[in-house]
């Protein structure tokens, strides 16, 4: 059964691909699953029948039958235990590869948001030019803890996983910013994971919204 | 085998239960597994030994033979997947209940940790009094949207799950604000965790540690 994924009719962020249908789609592209989209406009997500979907009024969904899911964590973690290649076989090393899942969503991706909160939505107050250097800090506390922890390392913990793909999107949201280029083992990493086939294939497909050559279903 | 926790030594909320290990206390006592506590200060964090367990140098880790994990969402979905209990056997059941895991860590957690982080890091700021209150409104708008899909079910999806325990906790964090009290039914929810004999185990346990009557074991 094909899934169907929601993802923004225009893309906020113009085809980078920092919205969160590009985690879920990348994690599709490395199982090599086809998927089906639905384009959603900012005013669908306030109805109603998208919040029996999604209760936040976000993007993406993942509907599978009568399986309907949220959250891009979730979503992925989904596709990782259905599919080979996402996590690994070994009962630990995939207890390890789920923590840095969680590791992503949970400790790294709120002080990175922060910022975006401080750019974008305090652009207006007098203190942002005080508080942005702040959340920056924060930022880089966590940077320079993770990227101790990956050291020399291709991945996080051997082979390339689910944990992996969450962490490089997560620090691809500082792409605007010159903050990875004082962590060049981060910046690597995040190299190496755009550079695999699966995110390229994922990154032409939202980009393909945000120029107009989308197809609805990707394969 | 018994897995060991780590736990603050001393307590930085006075025993109130909102630290990191009380989610994997509360998990462990959901499914009646035994579990060792090693207590650690504050300037443990910040050592390598620590460090090589957890990388950001927070509590909790959960250590079992050979494997070291970190993160309280990975611990308790550890936990969730080796035990019966926290997660439903349904394939699609759980898979919702997952994702309430995620949107518990993800999605509800860091606008609540933002309060914190105004009270606790920015009280020094003059623009402090300006900003709590939008971080309260961002906390509010997920509120509304929770409370909207909990509606008048006991639990989120079905029966209680770790993506309960897990949102449970994090609306636990309000617990010195009177944001709840404009929710009743988020409050009905807490409380209802509240009052599983396995919260009150833990509670007491991580409280213990507080009032100087803890035990190494927990069972």
């Amino acid at each position: 059964m094909i899934p169907t994924i929601t993802a923004f009719e225009q893309s906020p962020d113009r085809g980078q691909g920092l919205a969160r249908d590009m985690p879920v789609r990348w994690a599709l592209e490395e199982v090599s699953q086809p998927y089906d989209v639905r384009l959603v406009s900012f005013s669908t997500l306030r109805e109603g029948a998208h919040r029996d979907l999604q209760p936040f009024g976000q993007i993406p969904t993942y509907e599978e039958g009568d399986l309907v899911l949220f959250e891009s964590g979730a979503i992925v973690f989904h596709i990782a235990e259905r599919h080979a290649g996402l996590l690994p076989s070994d009962a630990s090393a995939r207890a390890r590869a789920i923590t840095w899942m969680f590791a992503a969503l949970s400790t790294v991706e709120p002080v990175i948001v922060q910022r975006e909160v401080s750019l974008y939505l305090e652009s207006d107050k007098a203190w942002q030019e005080e508080r942005l250097p702040i959340v920056e800090d924060r930022i880089r506390s966590r940077l320079v803890e993770l990227g101790a922890r990956l050291g020399d390392q291709e991945w996080l913990d051997g082979t390339f996983s689910a944990g992996d793909l969450l962490m490089v999107q997560v620090l691809r949201r500082l792409s605007g910013s010159n903050i990875l280029n004082d962590y060049p083992n981060l910046g690597a990493y995040v190299a190496r994971g755009e550079a695999r086939p699966a995110f390229k294939r994922a990154f032409e497909a939202q980009l393909a919204v945000f120029t107009g050559k989308a197809s609805d279903r990707q394969e």
